[in-house]
């Protein structure tokens, strides 16, 4: 699979092995000083494998995402420098979203930029974070507050990377894999629903015989995100943000819990409830349609119940609502799933006794 | 003039005035939240004429190339969050290369990039450092080891900013349009040469009627700039190399004598010296050439002696040579001027009693 972003290419391999460093490197040969593998301590047994004898410089980060700001940017640069890369050195990030984003930053801006591989090692990872050039740091608290738009040459999904994922890891990527065939690939969303009891547990836990069925997976959802980022790289239109449905709502949640107290997916999918639910209100999404996403959500697991149980600050909910960063314009925008994927409703266009609702988290 | 580097355009605007707020927002006007204007204390005056009452936000910063890190990017992007700029805010950079180069580098990097507009206030920013992209910040002593590819929108040149510029700036542009006009425009060099006592001083110390000819002079350097740029927007080829005559030199002797002893057109010029030396003794510039550049350098004051009168350390001449961050693939070129412009001419293809001498620092 071959995606064109903007002025860029990325070639995607989803495949059974972790690469080598000889695959990464590829017409050209590894040698010391011509390239730096980046990981965290949970990814440095893989990166060390893709290393071999190869000689590259080895830059190992603490896990989490408490690296993924300049203090961590800094590390990345400084180990380069170290190691001699020029400008035609080649990054290459080992791990889930964090390390990508990081290690793309880093890369987009060493030198005024240098080439990046990424191998993903999540699913998380593989179905969002690793395709379509959005590198990030969080600054002062806000989330990719800085970043690059610049996509890796090439990216690697080994499954092989996957079989020892955590179980929360995986439940975490499944939001986004889920998120994804809602918006536009809705066989894909049937398989989901059909093999549930199969795609529920993480490889490691599973039988053997469902690899190829979760390459599958993946390769539908890489394939729907690579074509819409193509369509839109920058987000500069309107179809790159239709990636963001269940986001608003989610990061409002994520907020209000404070930082860390629920994965990513599992505030994505309860973002997805509540962009149904708005959805069928504003006479969008049918109601088949919302009982249909809040099942396949409710059988993988996800909290969906509004409010969302627990200790919610509901003033620091409805604040991030309201600063959303992708607003434009003083006005939020709501991804609400329809019958062809999903359209972009914006808050004018919502009346205020639902607006009410919405900014209190309190569901539809 | 407007020029296209890649997928950017950047319109350039020499003038008279500096430009206003509604100029740089123009079509859409200015108001609190859209934009950030970026100044230094020496600009600070020139900042508040263009912001008016605007409201916009100002963020200004300590002068000289200590802001030229990571420390000032966070100062801008922090004040630029505080101000509440989005996706869609605009970053006005006014002042000279090292705020420029940090602010495109900042505007590139918020919330994955958004638009800028410089004012050049300084003539070594109008003819080099505001047009062709290149942004970035210092590391580690080591000069833009971290940077973007990322033109400014608009670049203004008002003459306006000239009037106060100090005669050691003054001298430091001069080098590089003397740079721009030996690799360009060779009726720009006749000019430089027969209007030199009008030239050499600062528009400061000079009668008005030259005011018209030195925008000349300008938009002649920023067309030669704005054209090689066009032609190799990242310097992925060989013709935005061309753009460094002078500097391998020039840097090995900046690091030997310390950093901030001469300034970078001093450097320059000096290197321009050497690489038309090393020219003839190549057989690739003429001995008229030479004379011609070398006696264009002294007219203009620059010190032109090999080795450098004073306390350069060889060592660390030779060392920054062979370090020089524009080697590839292991190998050192050299911009040497020639008939038509410069041209590139590589380590290898320089005999070995030539190259002794020129990591000496000892000229040719």
């Amino acid at each position: 699979m071959q995606f064109t972003f903007g002025s860029y290419t990325t070639g995607i391999h989803i495949r059974q092995e972790l690469p080598s460093a000889d695959d990464l490197f590829s017409p050209a040969e590894p040698s010391p000083g011509t390239g730096i593998i980046i990981c965290d301590e949970n990814t440095l047994t893989m990166a060390e494998k893709i290393r071999g004898d190869s000689g590259i410089a080895l830059c190992v980060l603490p896990p989490g995402e408490g690296a993924k700001n300049w203090a961590g940017t800094e590390t990345i640069l400084q180990a380069a420098s170290k190691a001699g890369l020029g400008r035609d050195g080649l990054f290459i990030a080992v791990g889930g979203g964090v390390i990508t984003d990081l290690s793309g930053f880093a890369a987009s801006i060493y030198m005024r930029g240098v080439r990046c591989a990424f191998v993903s090692t999540t699913l998380l990872g593989m179905v969002d974070a690793s395709v379509g050039g959005k590198t990030g740091i969080d600054l002062w608290g806000a989330k990719n507050m800085a970043g690059t738009f610049y996509p890796a040459g090439d990216v690697y999904m080994p499954m092989e990377a996957l079989a020892t994922l955590p179980r929360t890891e995986w439940k975490s990527g499944l939001a986004e894999l889920i998120k994804t065939a809602v918006i536009g690939d809705r066989e894909c969303l049937r398989l989901l629903e059909e093999e549930m009891e199969t795609v529920k547990n993480p490889p490691g836990l599973r039988q053997p015989k469902t690899a190829g069925f979760m390459e599958e997976l993946i390769s539908r959802a890489v394939s729907v995100k690579g074509r819409i980022v193509e369509s839109d790289p920058r987000e500069t239109g309107e179809n790159r943000a239709l990636l963001n449905l269940g986001h608003t709502f989610g990061h409002a949640l994520e907020s209000s819990l404070g930082l860390g107290k629920i994965s990513h997916g599992e505030a994505v999918a309860w973002g997805m409830a509540r962009a149904a639910e708005l959805g069928e209100a504003l006479g969008v999404c049918s109601g088949a349609l919302r009982k249909r996403i809040i099942g396949i959500l409710s059988g993988y697991g996800y909290e969906i119940r509004a409010p969302y149980p627990g200790t919610a600050d509901r003033e620091v909910y409805k604040r991030t609502m309201e600063q959303d960063k992708k607003k434009k314009a003083g006005s939020l925008r709501f991804i609400i799933p329809d019958e062809n994927g999903a359209r972009i409703i914006d808050q004018k266009d919502i009346p205020g006794v639902l607006w009410a609702k919405i900014i209190q988290g309190c569901g539809i």
